[in-house]
């Protein structure tokens, strides 16, 4: 299943989404511009966008309406991918050369500024208060969890809940805010408002999971960066931090890595222990066990037939294979 | 005049302000709260709140809601600041050393981006959408100012209005929005908002434009970084603009940057061409305009002490040393 005959439906929606958001990183700076639309041309999946209108459709659907809150998620999404880019010192992202690698790490900061702002001021054309509000503390969540993925960089001590917490603010809140939203904009009921929170927020935990699963079993072809970032980041994902619970395999993983750099060969060795530990099938389960959760929260839900949507995109995230 | 004469009045309001700030820095992160902390300790001279406080006198003076304002726009101007310093290299910002020298560029931008965030969280509690509005823009503004000022960098063939735009951008439009903001909070009437705002951005075109000159005449012990660092990193500033329209003087300038760079040497030599070129005086001149428009703009507002205050800080930024 491909995301785009999920999107089926909301395909003339989705893409005047589309239009809308190359028009806003029309910007007069010819960097910024280039930069910005490059990055938002190529591509993504636009999970976020998808999840606003989708979500909207359980109350009274107005794409003028609700697109405000889908190209705003987008904008936030990818300033912080922006940002991103810099701490890791990322070279690609989607395949392509991210901003820091073709410009630098100034210019990305201020693209991501840029944006970051573009998305602020989008959202207030939105005038609900409670808007502004959900936003404002997701996006806050958001940057306290991109400076704990700095603070947890090479702590090789950390533990299940360090790991969740941070996934929860880096990722699983942005996308639960883009359901709850949708359905705010969509003045749907504040009961559905909040079952569809929840189901974001779960199915957000199953795409980060998946999301580093994919990091140490992809092909450069199919995640558009090289396998093993992560880990060569030191960043401690769910399947180093399964293996690490071995002692025999932490004392043979931990050596490799000397003043928090790690060569390419030794990332390979690395990269095929933690394979061997069983970490990939022990973050498929709890993945599995976050989709489980984001199911149960939509037989709240009216059928609708955004929620069989809905329902494929939980399936299509514990499948994905980019 | 010192700027804490004239906060007299506002001074038990101004340490509530204060004291709401540091509450707010308290991150759990550690770095993140030692670089937010020291940074609003170590002062800066408070000009957006001390500006919202008083604006807000003309209409409905509640501190429990202009706080909210002031809060707002001071996180705003520190979270710029350290972003400002990752682009200038600065080491030193307010006498002390600057975030990105202390730990690095990395962590300066995360600590900018949560105090944007923190920022934007903050204003929500205002439960007026056009506060949202109005501050989003300006923060649009701003971005766009910090992404010129890189582009602009080292760019000798540019005007005075290139110039005049940028700085607008980078520090006007929040000056002015910080007087907008205090009366729309308090619910002042619509044409005294405007006349807040327009004096707003006078003082703030006067007070950048100052700053600027500062660069050049001060000591590094009165502007708390060493003077000519504008100079040094490219930004080419009102006295020096002046400069460069001398044929004979742009000839005796320009050679001694090679490559985006000037030696420490040269750099006396060239501070010093452009303070005989008449830049000060020149620069000087359009700085008590802008002034003189912002005492102009007072004049619509009825005759409250908060305005005799405003009329003081715009004395103070004429004849400010620091």
């Amino acid at each position: 299943m491909k995301l785009t005959t999920l999107y089926a439906s909301l395909r003339s929606d989705l893409s005047y989404v589309e239009k809308e958001l190359e028009k806003i990183v029309e910007a007069k700076h010819p960097i910024l511009q280039q930069a910005s639309f490059e990055l938002l041309k190529a591509g993504g999946k636009r999970i976020r966008p998808g999840l606003v209108l989708l979500s909207a459709k359980f109350g009274h659907y107005d794409i003028e309406e609700i697109k405000k809150v889908a190209v705003t998620l987008e904008l936030i999404h990818t300033a912080s991918l922006v940002h991103d880019d810099v701490i890791d010192d990322a070279e690609t992202r989607r395949g392509k050369q991210t901003v820091k690698a073709k410009w630098d790490n100034k210019t990305a900061m201020y693209t991501g500024d840029y944006l970051f702002a573009k998305a602020i001021e989008y959202i207030t054309l939105i005038e609900k208060p409670e808007a502004h509000q959900l936003l404002s503390r997701a996006i806050h969540e958001l940057t306290i969890g991109e400076i704990e993925q700095i603070r947890y960089q090479f702590v090789w001590d950390q533990n299940l809940r360090h790991y969740l917490r941070r996934i929860k603010r880096k990722t699983a809140l942005l996308i639960a805010i883009s359901c709850q939203l949708g359905a705010l904009a969509s003045d749907a009921a504040k009961e559905i408002q909040l079952h569809l929170y929840r189901f974001g927020y779960f199915v957000g935990m199953a795409f980060q999971i998946t999301d580093d699963i994919l990091d140490y079993t992809g092909t450069e072809k199919e995640i558009g960066k090289p396998a093993g970032g992560d880990l060569k980041q030191g960043h401690i994902t769910l399947p180093v931090l399964y293996a690490l619970s071995n002692e025999e395999i932490r004392t043979a993983i931990l050596p490799s890595f000397k003043n928090g750099k790690i060569s390419n060969e030794d990332l390979a060795k690395v990269l095929d222990i933690v394979k061997q530990s069983g970490g990939i099938a022990y973050s498929k389960k709890i993945s599995d066990r976050y989709l489980q959760k984001a199911y149960e929260e939509l037989e709240y839900l009216p059928n609708i037939p955004a929620k069989k949507s809905l329902i494929q995109i939980a399936q299509y995230i514990g499948s994905r294979k980019f």
